[in-house]
């Protein structure tokens, strides 16, 4: 970091650094093996609404939720855009789901069977029309679509059947939201995965239209895959919509964004702030990049969980200011390899919560979120007010 | 393979190739975003038995069937082994089940608070006394245990709980039963797993004493792992003690064995056919390696899915035997690669269908149990009889 | 396999089964500790030929061997197309190279100074001139280029200069020939490579122009990707220009093609042959698909491995002939998980080498090339004939 | 970190923070494609020595240098101690090398040819001859042995003749040295590996004797591989012996320690510092635990890529001291897994280089080591005085 840091631009960039919150986040999630269910988990829409505006009045960097249907398909989506907004809250993107119901167990929109696929595509453009009603920024689509043995299916004809599809939603997506497409390595299908990585990703994009963007989910890639490389390569084309924020080990462990490896973390974090650009831009304009957040606490509490990751992802974006970008680009082009990452390392080895603190003191937000919210009882509270019904789960 | 190929002894090699099938194989299964709910799942224990009997009925191989506690938990063990006999089937192993309970959602044997293991140890004793009253082989031990972030719990204390309880565990099981240590790289933990790899799992069974020994299971090792070498240390070591057959190609997908790299299912059958071990062998002895199943057919037909494992199984195992040992050896010692390998590659290029058809019409089985089975109509017989009731799911 | 299955069309399949041998594939290898000389390796180029055509005359398989620029660079390359054409040969696809010069070590096309990059752009314009003495059906380019450590230089200012490249290539490349651009996941670069998968390849491919296309190295991916699907893909997207054929277990390890996954290469082929493409047609038209080997023989002895290799890739190819194709559609439009997987199951199980051997007989050829090739004693006079003088080795 | 932090403790735990550094780690190396060759390498033992010494000077924390036998034979090793002993250096490690020699094509200790395996037997026992004459405080044993192709060796037969040769050389090691067994997934050896992973090393040290212990090298595992359990399991059975430092994303990639995955570098010193394990006791007893390095600058500078090396290691370490134990402890026996995973976070995200500052101003060395060398014209000096003769190269 420069001794002349300009701290003032670092506050501004936090001030817009905005994290959009999952729905599903809060309700009860697990393995294939087990749920464990949790105390005060939402019952409704409205209720998850209020936990990831509660998030956002600790943080004061979540002001977006999104929703996903069926699951959060309510009578009145205006009536719920203004229950969001009576809590200080916006109404992120919206997720269709086409990998949950009986029909689509070899697939949806990639299905052998006509039907099924338009069963699939009608429920997308009723998503279509939610974002229109709500005026949600995106449609995001996760296909879970694959197959599990070889000889299946034809990849060709399910890649056909795929793209069509997409440009028929772009078709239909009320301007000027996006159509954000999410690639994923692979499960629940274990031999094929219809959109596998970003390449994918990319070329269905191409195909669909000009408001088709890609999703990067951190925890979506094979083995040492080179993801900051990714981000880099998709925001030079334009077409960088989103990201999945979680970390990983193993598979799609959906654990907490920067608890496995933060570094990387930073890494992507270089990438978006070397471009100049601002995560947590909601429009739906070239340069917006949405930062949502998609984990899964299966065994950790669920508003600590997601408070530490909103801090933890702040650290990082703040870390990601402080890279010294004349001086890195001086040495890059100068050859020197050990001086220009050690630019990259002087930054991430700043500590970032000193600045943050301070930050916090400005916003009047407390200065140690996580603390604050664990010290002020409403865990408990949100647990006895919630003891009757049915708790939402994933599914 | 040798033109001189002794079939009647391949036929005899055959005869002794036993599956252990599992009780929970039968029943509904899925992914963490889904299950599949299929027709004519069993109900209850004494129907997957009867399912059980079924594969066994059409392909002469699978005179086993696991026990899993608490989902096979009966008043009367005595009397559910006469209906196994009844049905011309034996009750294998038995398998504990700590994973699946509230309170094991920080581990069982390794948790941190002494009541919750002494919880588990009770179950696992429990299936002691379960294997005395069944003749069991075996008592078959997966751990769930695991942690989800760095610094949950201390690994060496997991290490010695673990071991520990082995330790008892081991003391307690009725002679001549074997105590089979299962590990598994990942999930559901996601940051570390307690019995991670071949290593650990050898390690706690030497600590736990002689009749310990270690489970293959195909899908548990990361990516690149030789599986067929450590079945040869394991081997090697006398601490082989069985096999949980699948496939995979990214996480522990649980496919159809064979299904996606059948070469390796070959070379690992060629370490057993090499070492002189009669896979099947379902005493206590040093030389018995139980044949397990271990697969999730979510999609596919579960009866169907396990007659082709089974025939797959059975190719793989002939071509094993087609191996001209003594020129492998020779060729071997004289440092000839390519000769050696052709040497495998021989009898793993050698169509084995044709033998196998000699074998089941020797044995009045059907020459392609799987054609035979669809044939029969029972699959959709099953499914009209077992219409009523809540069909058994996974957990 | 059908019984009705069409010998005389799988004869035709295989008469038209034509295979690329790399100049460099008979020369001295190894890893980064040690190469193992090998006697009897080639000294120039024309032995190279030599040795390719030996290969050819035992398989009838390899009319091709493509040359590597500066390794093969040769005064007259008019000459030594004739001489080629003297041992019954072509020359096949051109080869650059980019990574064995000073002058490369932080990059050739994508390094951060211009002299370097220009540099770098005249060797491949001069690769683009032999492509035209030739007549050589393609330039192939594999780029060693990317970087060793986090912020090392810019990814998106590397991508654009790689482009521009390739848009400059293309532009000077003599029609109708290919411009193929091969993708690695690592190595020589250990943290970011610039051309790392096939949607990078891809992308760089569509911005170059119509005659630009992938090839798929089959070592280069990641664990666990599925690499018949991206053949499908690029296949679908008419840009799959050619394969490097080979086999790996861990990293690019450069082994025997078929020796360590048989069955993916079955799956790559069946790819192949589903789309009506015949490996082997060397044109440039968008048909074509190059099917090229590039191997390691690190230990093994070069001549014996290549013949075996050919063998292995012949086996699988006939395999993917005896896929029964319309059965396989039908069961897959009818949602048949295991009816369409048996498919292909029963053309792999099938033993392809009894048909191959009355190919052989009724093409003049040896039924058993390798055996017939060791038991010719050209092996011997080879290493006779190349004691003196350097053999060539791999850099 | 705790507020109450005693300095004074991570001074000490500082001063007795001492790495060894490899003498070929100044040397040219390369990936299999091209060694870049760079000014002012050693050309002899001694000049490593030296520039093992000059990195000591500037760090305080380097006092020794490993030998590699036969690279580094002397006529008298201990007049090589005297000249180490004069630059203020000890003589570490003596490394053996069974895999750069024509022989040791198939093998070393695992040859199937009785010869060869004694001839490499011989050379083990020769470096335990030099482990005598050089008061070196360990045998360390790398081999490069495995198979490249199925069924070219016997896996059984090849761990018996490894275990059998670590007997015999555990037998002449002089005591109280150590002999060190490091295990490595893959490379050069690529379908199998002798010693492949820590469970194969842990049984052969078993089978050895008690002075044989296990090395961990941070790049030799699968992907995913939980590396800091390895060392808590290692530690927990007293057979942990030492470290080769570096970092990977892909395969062995020898790059500078910390530099891709910090974070696991601070998990691995954690599991060290709460076991109270001061790394960088040199002695042979049960507590010591040698801190190697064992990277491979290809492309960057070596002594600033190993200054860095050095200052980052001791940042981690410092983060490790950090780390409030009996917090830990206390949250992990409550179950409170943010709080305890916040315990290691808080240590990790503090900024360690204030404090390191302080020791060295206390210690007379340069605040910042990197830059202190790079201002001290030093690396011009070093160049120019090693112009004549060949640098020393990797093999």
């Amino acid at each position: 970091m420069s001794a002349t840091l300009d701290e003032a631009r670092v506050h501004g960039a936090l001030d817009s650094f905005n994290v959009e919150l999952p729905s599903w986040g809060f309700s009860n999630t697990g393995t294939r093996f087990r749920v464990f269910p949790q105390p005060g988990v939402p019952r409704t829409t409205e209720e998850k609404i209020e936990d990831a505006a509660t998030v956002h009045r600790y943080t004061g960097a979540t002001p977006l939720v999104s929703l996903h249907i069926p699951w959060d398909r309510v009578a009145d989506f205006s009536q719920l855009a203004a229950l969001a907004a009576s809590h200080g809250m916006r109404l992120g993107a919206i997720n269709s789901n086409t990998f949950q119901d009986e029909r689509y167990r070899l697939g949806s929109l990639a299905h052998p069977d006509a039907a099924v696929r338009e069963s699939a595509l009608r429920h997308c453009l009723e998503c279509c029309e939610i974002v229109g009603a709500t005026g949600a920024h995106a449609l995001k689509v996760w296909l879970g679509d694959g197959t599990n043995y070889p000889g299946q299916d034809d990849f060709r004809a399910r890649k056909r059947r795929v793209s069509e599809a997409f440009q028929r939603i772009h078709a239909e997506l009320p301007e000027p939201a996006s159509l954000l497409i999410e690639y994923k390595f692979y499960e629940p299908a274990f031999y094929q995965t219809d959109i596998q990585d970003w390449g994918m990703a990319l070329l269905l994009a191409q195909q669909a239209g000009e408001r088709a963007r890609v999703v990067v989910d951190l925890g979506h890639h094979a083995h040492g895959v080179n993801i900051e490389q990714i981000v880099a390569i998709l925001l030079d084309e334009g077409r960088l919509g989103a990201f999945d924020l979680n970390d990983r080990k193993y598979g799609d462990d959906d654990l907490i964004a920067g608890s496995i490896n933060p570094y990387q973390l930073f890494l992507v974090f270089n990438e978006l702030a070397g471009a100049g650009r601002e995560p947590g831009r909601t429009g739906a304009g070239a340069g917006a990049v949405s930062y949502m957040v998609d984990q899964s606490h299966n065994v950790e509490p669920k508003l600590p969980a997601l408070i530490r990751t909103v801090m933890t992802l702040q650290e990082h974006w703040v870390k990601a200011q402080m890279v010294d970008r004349q001086k890195l680009c001086d040495l890059q082009q100068a050859g020197d390899i050990l001086g220009a990452n050690g630019v990259l390392k002087d930054a991430y080895d700043t500590d970032a919560r000193p600045l943050l603190a301070r930050w916090r003191e400005a916003r009047d937000l407390p200065p140690d979120p996580l603390v604050a919210y664990l010290d002020s009882g409403e865990e408990q509270r949100r647990a006895d007010a919630r003891q009757d019904g049915t708790g939402a789960g994933w599914a």
